[in-house]
């Protein structure tokens, strides 16, 4: 069952880490270290092999993709000898990407884009591609009437207005053209009724939203801690630093708050209130790709002791996002062909700011993804539970 | 319906801190902040009321109650007000609090304990007294072939020997006097084949080992979230600095290697393996009643980058256990009363060493407690479920 | 040879802690912690005793001295026996505290502060009065053009127009009144050319601007270590979290702004150029008067190699202030009586802004410092030197 | 004026990365960051050129130094591209390398050492020879009689007991050549009566002891920064995970005590008593090249208020102590030129545990390491101060 995974963005950081894992694991160089799809609770023949994996992809830059692989090396994020070992792979990658269409109205780009997934299809004889968007987060867009229904956003299209940003430009062309969609990014996406509606119309799954990598990760098995034990959070607050491309996007405001609010989700969920404090995310360069986050936590205990918990996350953004991307593409390309539609809210477990689902507990997440998993596996949720 | 709660080491900052909390809770003065029995998931009928808890309990040390209060208040782990707030109430406890006998064999001691604890249970027309184990922590004692047999037991107790180390005689003598035993502490209380035989016998419930409320309780969830995400933990290292009364016992290295035994056990078993380092425990008088802990985990993210997470914890170690205590006898309380015998395994998410568990994880933990509650409330696992 | 120390703000934190500390070592209930002016090589028959310190002030709230001091001691910055032992003589200093003046033109209020500072010179027999500012940080104010001269200043005054910030009308006030005035706070205080020319004609001392107090006063002895290690500094991010009545008013953009810009300069002093990075202020009020300062420093090493340190300080600001206001207020009494005119640059060591500094040093700003006290105290900096 | 550089440990990480450093210094492939003597106040005339520093060394190990700078590049701790740069220069000084004599009486392996220094200098035509000890930190030895005079060690070298620790060995044969001797290491080197009685009569001058390098460096700002506000420090406790050789080397108790030792000293020479609390080495193996420190500070201010202060500084060794070695060898050169001879107190700055120093600040010894430098450059520090 050979799968596209077709990246928007590809030549951005989480991408191209990315399509190197792939090839590295497809050639034995790497272990799947990260691949959630790869532990014993989730793994299963339900899902495509690695080695089933065609990778292509749309970008606004053309920077060639070893190029970026170099320089993620040398930036720690990749080991050198990967990106040495595998030229030939990476060069047959290279051919499959393609700039992001940027003349004509929304709807001529939409169609483009929507060619570009078919070919991509048709000339690898894939049995579906998954499209997963990892392009640079966008701001929020305005509100616009057509956002509401299928029809009116067809017709809005073909009109000058930017009608749609980026990120759900890419999502209306990928359902109409019948593929499923991830996206792993904070940006609109999917997440506009007139969009939603056409997934369903299309009959194609659909998840997301925003990778879930670190401080919001950790948030996800701590305060559920505090949850459990009765503990009353007074206050949380985070500062994420951080300097790598996507650093330099979140450098701009908009963009920061649509961030910044996805991460705060969680702790509303989870502890049934919403302790005081706030999430920064901050712009270093000399960071590089590697992202330090720092959470203060304050709460009191029996009889209201005060108390306090502090970490510091030190990961590498990359590499934490880009298993999750080939698991979350595995994943939806299962759903897909076990025919199911519409949102996929038991793929939560990946994301800051899940479609659909009521818990923010990575445990319960992850209950839930296991009995998907086994679901899709042939097992299913009754089977094993019954 | 009336329980006894009788604690050794009554007079120590755990049982003082549980007592005077459970008093300020009884009286209206303070919120269940801490107390796990108190979330909608654990409570319910089958739980005796704080109103419903007698407290009695023995201790070597004989400084009042009150006095012992006073100075949690000045250290910042009680509110002052409270301890000026029930100066009657806690009279009534002091005049249950007994001396730990010491004269005689152990045989002779035991009876002692057990005179004790039948007192108590009458004077106030007890249901049951579930008996915790609050005392100072004691180095692992020596082999003696009477560990392994009741009736060996019984005979080498009249003999000249220190046979059993005082948190084990206690538990003998709670559960001959038909009482259930539950082991806060990491001393080998009932953990000795003649001892778990005799409550079998005595068709008594028990629950341990160690109260988990620093540390280890972030360990039970960090570690599964390392585990769930695939990622690989190289080392795990950690240093307590701690100040009060079980920090100079624990400056002991004997006690100290029977604690950080129990902290390490959950990564083993959350993990599948066990990374580099230690936990240290060290004695720092000048952070009187207040732990701080520090951890640096160093993993591998996907193709082996390395990242790092490092964590500051900084506790009222009394003003985290003492909510537990309670929790730990109404449960015990409970289970008694429902016909439980034998090891409760159910309660492993209070415990840093639980007896008979397989997991580690705070989560799973959390499933099982829940689904014993709603057992006992009635509703049962299989209700519920089926 | 009584001094009086009159505090702008004298019902805050700081101010309340300053008063409570002198008054207690007065009365021998607490030693001298934290007062730089105690240590052997600062310490003289040049400066008033604590005993001859008379202390007086404005404020815009009337919360009762005593009130203020016993909401400190709940939040534990004061130990409660303290203001328990020292009614009488709050109420004494309660008695020369002054509402601040609201009525009439600016003139009209300068004169009513100047008139307050000179009965109360006279009504204790004073030798001098020291004026300090420890109230609310101002938002910086807008130019005008009567800063820049008195006469303009002085017919400006008596117009309609606010044309100076409470903090510059009452360093008016106290120069104009013949007292030294010293600015603890970030506000402008005496920093317009109007008002300096004016201290200068009435031969007055002053010193400012800004307790150093925490993040900034370890970055004047880390700064200097990377410095003299030749150590180059890439990056030094800080997020400082604090609850009390300055974190509020701080909460302001405008006010942040100033203090943050003080905070920053200590960098480019003591490094040569300024790294990467930003320091933030946020108010969380569950942290009430302590405050916790997280700071990330990344650096390199011999041939580029990259590392890291990180702090975290978790401090009661006004602890740490008030023994500081006393020490500024002892020495500043001292220059003036010894002839001293200007700005007091010898005080830099205690502030995170200071006047006519040149280095960022903690340790040459303390070599200067105590160079003045013994000069102060007779012994001179030539004789030492000499 | 061609210098000598001998290493003793030369094949070990800190003396590959001083060499390669120095290399890629003298071919302009790299700057001077992290080198003291290459600051504005340090530099000058009298220091020998890093184009005039000629290596060589002793190891007991064979690995050639090319591949031990390829692992210390793939370990992140030297740039990959500077060892690929340096193939001949770092053969040109493999040439100089000599395996450690292991054959005979000490007396014997004294004189071996002292032959391969003067072949060294003489080969090179050298104005002379600082050796420096950079190898793996020893057991403190136990006493023997011939440690306290030159004669009785002469005669008991010659016989069969190890009367000296390697580290007094090589230092014995320095001197004995004439050559200074600065000891980089917590070993006992020349800290003998009887070797730096010998040191005197060949008039050469020596240093040590033990490089300054990480937590002890952050101490000896720190704790000043507490002395110089009269802050009372309660408690300092510290943790260092480290994974290198010389950590594993640290592992064993005997060198981890005599480090510790080292590593307190600032504290107590710069508060004046000893706070609570211990500072540890741990070997982690998975930390490589890097070492994490954790410090916890407890600390009263004002009227006993109790505070904290928490760092981590996250360092590689080597880079940091790299360029101290070339700084010392310098340094020491200098001097010996300049005719000094004894212990070189004022390069204290260098030092954890510096001879003959009284001051363990390290704002007090940059002020002596830039008097001694301009003493050295000719200005004197009688003509600066004059
Ligand atoms: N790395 C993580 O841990 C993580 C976690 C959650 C979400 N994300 C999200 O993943 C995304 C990618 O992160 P990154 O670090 O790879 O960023 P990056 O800046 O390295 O890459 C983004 C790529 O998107 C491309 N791009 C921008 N606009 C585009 C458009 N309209 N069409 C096609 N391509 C476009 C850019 O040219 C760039 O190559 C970001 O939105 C980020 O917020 C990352
Ligand atoms: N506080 C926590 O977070 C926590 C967590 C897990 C376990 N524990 C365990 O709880 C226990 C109590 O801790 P604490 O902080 O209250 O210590 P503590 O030193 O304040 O109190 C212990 C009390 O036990 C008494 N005692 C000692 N030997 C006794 C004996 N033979 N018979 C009766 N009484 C005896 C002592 O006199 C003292 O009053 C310790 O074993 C500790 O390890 C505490
Ligand atoms: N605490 C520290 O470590 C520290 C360090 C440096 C600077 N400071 C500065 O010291 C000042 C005081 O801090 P605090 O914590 O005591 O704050 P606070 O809010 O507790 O006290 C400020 C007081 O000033 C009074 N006030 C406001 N406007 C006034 C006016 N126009 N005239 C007279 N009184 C006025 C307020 O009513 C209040 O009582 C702040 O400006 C703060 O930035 C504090
Ligand atoms: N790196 C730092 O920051 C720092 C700071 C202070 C002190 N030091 C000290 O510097 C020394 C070297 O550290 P490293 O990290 O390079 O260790 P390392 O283990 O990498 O190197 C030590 C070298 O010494 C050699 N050696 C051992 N015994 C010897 C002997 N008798 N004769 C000759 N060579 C011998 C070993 O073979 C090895 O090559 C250690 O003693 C360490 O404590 C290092
Ligand atoms: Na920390
Ligand atoms: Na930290």
């Amino acid at each position: 069952m050979r799968t596209g995974v077709w990246l928007v963005g590809a030549r951005g950081s989480v991408a191209t880490t990315s399509i190197v894992g792939a090839l590295a694991l497809r050639a034995g160089l790497s272990g799947p270290t990260g691949c959630v799809t790869e532990l014993p609770e989730v793994r299963g023949p339900a899902l495509p092999a690695f080695a089933d994996l065609v990778f292509g992809g749309h970008d606004v830059v053309a920077t060639p993709l070893a190029k970026r692989a170099e320089a993620l090396a040398t930036a720690g994020v990749l080991p050198a000898r990967l990106v040495a070992a595998l030229p030939e792979e990476l060069a047959e990658v290279e051919r499959e990407l393609r700039p992001a269409p940027i003349t004509g109205s929304q709807a001529d780009r939409a169609a483009a884009i929507g060619r570009d997934l078919t070919e991509f299809r048709e000339r690898h004889g894939l049995a579906r591609v998954v499209v997963v968007n990892v392009a640079a987060t966008e701001p929020a867009p305005g509100p616009h009437p057509a956002h509401a229904d299928p029809d009116a956003l067809r017709a809005a299209l073909s009109g000058p207005d930017e009608v749609l940003p980026p990120s759900s430009l890419y999502a209306y062309a990928a359902v109409t053209a019948g593929c499923p969609y991830v996206d792993f990014t904070p940006s609109t996406g999917l997440r506009l009724p007139a969009l939603t509606a056409l997934a369903d119309t299309h009959r194609v799954p659909y998840a997301g939203h925003d990778g879930k990598t670190g401080e919001t990760l950790l948030k996800s098995v701590l305060a559920p801690m505090f949850a459990m034990r009765h503990l009353a959070v007074r206050s949380w607050s985070g500062l994420n630093l951080l300097g790598g491309g996507d650093g330099a996007t979140l450098a701009d405001p908009a963009a920061n708050a649509a961030k910044v609010r996805s991460k705060q989700r969680v702790l509303g969920e989870t502890l049934g209130y919403l302790p005081q404090g706030d999430t920064r995310i901050e712009y270093v360069e000399a960071l590089g790709d590697f992202k330090t986050a720092w959470d203060l936590v304050t709460f009191a205990g029996f009889l209201g002791t005060g108390m306090r918990l502090e970490f510091t996350w030190h990961g590498c953004d990359s590499a934490l996002a880009a298993p999750l991307v080939l698991d979350l593409a595995r994943l939806t390309a299962a759903a897909h062909a076990a025919g199911h539609t519409g949102p996929l809210a038991d793929l939560a477990f990946f994301f800051k700011d899940p479609l659909d689902s009521t818990t923010g507990s990575l445990a319960d997440q992850w209950t839930r993804l296991c009995a998907f998993a086994r679901q899709l596996h042939g097992g299913g949720a009754d089977a094993e539970r019954g």
